[in-house]
């Protein structure tokens, strides 16, 4: 088998499982770090390792644009590239097309959109998409789909929906056709010999219950190894995502993983976890640390301020990453308002690892038969 | 003893020997990376304990300005604010005064100047600067001095040598008389007691060898457990920095280290230890790093090429750094040309490392009593 999951405890609708990719094992509920440009930004793949980190996501839409996919599948594809020996997923570009490309146009056929680096003109369909993600060649992949945007009136969230739909449909057809041309199925290691990536469906559906069954039930019909609940948080407020997200849940085979796509805050991996999700990925550690905002167990900290300037005391007392064991809040308050790279590398590498250390935490609770339910609970087993 | 310098073999001039410093050991001849803001741009401590550093430099200048010397102080010193167990030295602040600031106003007392950040007015003069240097608690500090510009008429180098030799007797008497206030004295560790800070005095002079004698003479007659040779590397002709060396150390002590400042190219800081230099520092590794200008044994590489896009060689075949055990020229060049923070980290680790390898070869070609007359001769030896 290229991929696997097995579901290994459980606790409520939450689940302690395992992904078997062919560049390792995942332990889930996981969070994924984004690498955007084959880079957790600032941190060291090793750095990343000691971190725990089992898997991380890459995008395909800025891959794409640099260094360009046929350059990343000469090179064996993107493990080789960046040298990363564990598992990577890579999202189908469709959502940067959404949010970072100007002039986009959505056709049946596909989306036709300019760079936001140097405005040429670039075409993704399902088709090339897929064309784009193996030969990256992510352990998992995802199926081409139009996140809607929102609001967006019933009619335009049907349409958007079936489109989705159709691209699924279309995304799973070139796959099956093309997904022994993987760069890492070429390398003759016995190790990869006939493995494979996986591909994911995604469900959309706006904020319409109904709507989301619908494509939950389709998607499944069509038949993925794992699904992903895409175009939430879109805007809409976080009691609307939780409510969503439950009923999509309900209509997704509890056998196969469950991907929750752009979320959250460290409370919302938590919450989400509990509801049953297996897998969830956001910027906001990374991008948060380049802005000097940490996550604690106590609390947001915002580095920047001048209360930290001469704080003895460790970033966060119930962390024991390689930042709070070692440097002092006033230090690295003197980096943030030195404007140091080494600030953004330090806070990286402690929000990384306090959402490692909340994931951890969360299995950990869901194994002893306790559904997580809160941030707090969770890291109030972890203190001292 | 606070401070000690032992030669542990000789081969012509050169010579290889330890200083002992209440921060521990550092073997000679040495190159000190560059920690300007108690930081080396975009490497974690961990990583320079890793690559063998022994001792950083740090800028007092800088360091005056942000986070300042009464922070740095409260917070016992750079060792423990920067998370830093090994050894430091800090600069006196004059050079950055001369090189950086604006509006300076040099007069008998000191130097008047704005800063470069905010163009807010300070004032360095020998005791003041002692007192900045006291308070940060390296290891070594050194006197303060007039780095004479170049070219300068002969009238004018003298004034200029004969006010820093002015300025190295109030900076030793200042010394002296403040030097048990080092932070780390404070502290109550047995480890610490009674040690201070070991302050070097600087020789200038300017281009004339006669100058550089007379120079070099008084300053030994002041008294210091070391010398630096300053105002080189001011734009000079590389073959008269090597004259000025080469006729200023027959002038220092044979048993007290020898600090050439700013210095150097892999080649020069190869050759300047073959002239019987201990102690070097550049900011030339980082610095280039930043502009994807790397070091290796077969010579420079300008890693934003295009030729690079595509090769999966490592970046220097015969380095064993953790960047070229890992990524390739093509992730290097990739990063570089993303303009992501990790081409910063990992271009500064490895010409680090290589700098540091280097030195090792060096060391070890003066144990084996053969002088070290190139760079290509020192790397030969260290090739697979």
């Amino acid at each position: 088998m290229s991929f696997e999951f097995q579901v290994e405890a459980t606790s409520g609708p939450a689940r302690r499982g395992r992904l078997i990719t062919p560049h390792g094992e995942v332990e889930t509920p996981v969070f994924m770090p984004v690498g955007t440009l084959a880079s957790v930004k600032g941190v060291s793949q090793d750095v990343l390792e000691q971190l725990g980190v089992q898997i991380l996501l890459g995008n395909t839409y800025h891959l794409y644009l640099r260094p360009g996919v046929e350059q990343v599948r000469k090179l064996g594809g993107l493990h080789r590239f960046m040298a990363w020996p564990r598992a990577i997923l890579t999202d189908s570009g469709g959502f940067q097309v959404f949010s970072l490309s100007e002039l986009r146009k959505v056709t049946e056929d596909g989306v036709t959109f300019r760079s936001h680096l140097d405005g040429s003109q670039h075409v993704f369909t399902p088709e090339s998409a897929m064309e784009a993600q193996i030969g990256l060649g992510a352990d998992i992949i995802m199926a081409f789909d139009e996140c809607t945007e929102h609001p967006a009136d019933p009619p335009r969230v049907r349409q958007s929906m079936e489109l989705t739909l159709r691209w699924a449909e279309r995304s799973k057809k070139y796959f099956e056709a093309h997904k022994h041309e993987v760069p890492w199925n070429h390398v003759g290691s016995a190790e990869f010999a006939d493995k494979t990536q996986a591909l994911f469906g995604i469900v959309q559906g706006g904020m319409d219950p109904a709507l989301r069954k619908e494509s939950a039930e389709r998607t499944v019909e069509i038949g993925f190894p794992g699904y992903a609940i895409g175009g939430l948080s879109v805007g809409e407020p976080r009691q609307l995502t939780r409510e969503i997200v439950g009923s999509t849940i309900e209509h997704l085979p509890a056998d196969q993983p469950r991907y929750l796509m752009g979320v959250g805050t460290p409370e919302e991996i938590v919450e989400y976890s509990g509801l049953g999700i297996d897998m969830m990925d956001c910027v906001l550690p990374t991008r948060a640390a380049r802005h000097g905002l940490l996550f604690t167990s106590e609390g947001k900290i915002s580095i920047k301020q001048a209360r930290y300037a001469g704080d003895q005391g460790p970033l966060d007392p119930n962390c024991s990453c390689r930042v709070c064991t070692r440097y002092s809040r006033a230090y690295l308050r003197h980096l943030y308002a030195s404007n140091e790279v080494l600030a953004q590398v330090l806070n990286t590498v402690h929000n990384l690892s306090f959402y490692l250390d909340t994931m951890r935490a969360v299995r950990h609770s869901i194994a002893l038969g306790d559904s997580p339910h809160s941030l707090s609970e969770v890291w109030s087993r972890l203190k001292p």
